[in-house]
């Protein structure tokens, strides 16, 4: 008789990235990657490799970071029901990660390629101001942005091309499409909202100092076109710190939304 | 010739209460005051002492509350404009503590008499969702709480009257007047909003204990008016978890709110 086939899940990921190495696993460091398997190998005894929508850097915050693993069919681990499970997890993982909405996916679900497009958000609290209990997850700045430079500059940016400029990828290919970029200005907190079909390593973090350049006056708006020309990294390269950053939702495209859990 | 009189500011003060054994100076103990006097010797070379609107106990946040001091004329601390005074402030303030809007006050003016009104914020995330990005102001709970049952028994604590079950007074006067306890709910959030002219000692984490006895059923909402005519502490002085609490809002009659800067 042929072994049962595995059961799969996906689920949504929170973590507040102030204390992982990143998202993805590495030896000798703590990553979010390891917390998971590790609670899900406590608690069913197997060895289970979890993979991510999107890979975060170290520092990064994520609200709605997509996980997606599978269940062998051994006594433990096969039996369990996916809220159960759940509860389980989020008993065993420590406060600063956390699942939700975990249930079941088709096998073979890939969460990387599956996704159809991913949302970041970045926060600046400008101008001095300090807000010490919403410190952990924003870029706190002693200078005054000019927003609607910013604004101008992002929609520069917006559209399928070759990003190069702003960021790299494993196999060199750098064309992505960039959806949105809807800046929100309130008090002194700036966030920048960024839409993309995928992006290049650190591309959020590149893209967000340009329009921190840009509001600081240092960049001009008629510069922004032909630094993404250039396909050289901008600004020598300058990304803007990891704690302002929040990968924050992942949609897919037959699914529809799966992060409202 | 007589010394030129001292000069006196108020400002709002926000801090994350983590990592501090509450707002009032204690010896061998960081306290929000402490921190605050530390700074302000470290510009000036003055011992300063500085007042609270409101005592916080060790855990608990502010995002709105207000103090006062006054500065001798001194070489040092006699010149200084406030904008700069408190951009060097938070320049040199831990993380967990920062000044907004200090602008000059009345000579005598004390920050805890001279309110009004003062509102507190309490944050529960129910049914065991857990948020690790929103975890340091929020009290994470597995069950489940009846919010129409509680907001019921938050209509029965309204007014003025003793409120010697909820908490304690230094000079054992324990008349206060609740004038609001707003409760919204929205998915796993819910959010008690308690505004008084004066709290007591716990009071609103007493108050809050109750409320979510009421939401999980274990007291009914018959049983609050007998609860606070008895006067003796309720169930026992049980009072709900200091991270969950939020000093938000200082009140004062003449001058408005100071709090919006």
């Amino acid at each position: 008789m042929a072994p049962a086939a595995p059961r799969c899940a996906r689920a949504v990921i929170e973590y507040d990235g102030t204390a992982f190495a990143g998202s993805q696993r590495q030896s000798q460091q703590r990553t979010v990657q390891g917390e998971v398997e590790d609670a899900l190998n406590k608690l069913t005894g197997e060895r289970i490799t979890v993979r991510f929508a999107g890979r975060t850097d170290a520092g990064v915050h994520a609200t709605g970071q997509v996980m997606a693993f599978c269940l062998p069919t051994s006594a433990r681990a096969g039996t369990i029901g996916w809220r159960e499970l759940q509860r389980r997890l989020n008993a065993v993982l420590a406060p600063d990660v956390a699942v939700r909405g975990l249930r079941s996916a088709p096998r073979g679900f890939d969460p990387r390629r599956a996704a159809a497009a991913r949302t970041y958000r970045y926060r600046i609290r400008q101008g001095g101001d300090r807000r010490p209990t919403d410190r952990h997850r924003t870029l706190e700045i002693p200078d005054r942005l000019d927003v609607a430079a910013m604004r101008a500059a992002a929609s520069q940016m917006i559209g399928e091309r070759d990003f190069a400029a702003l960021g790299s990828d494993p196999h060199g290919r750098t064309v992505r499409r960039l959806m949105a970029i809807r800046i929100r200005h309130q008090a002194s907190l700036i966030e920048i909202v960024v839409t993309g079909n995928a992006f290049l390593r650190r591309m959020v973090r590149s893209l967000v100092a340009i329009l921190v350049a840009v509001g600081r006056g240092e960049v001009a708006v008629e510069e922004i076109e032909p630094m993404l020309d250039a396909r050289q990294r901008a600004l020598r390269g300058r990304a803007a710190p990891a704690c302002g950053l929040t990968l924050e939702r992942i949609r897919y495209p037959r699914t529809g939304e799966i992060n409202d859990t």
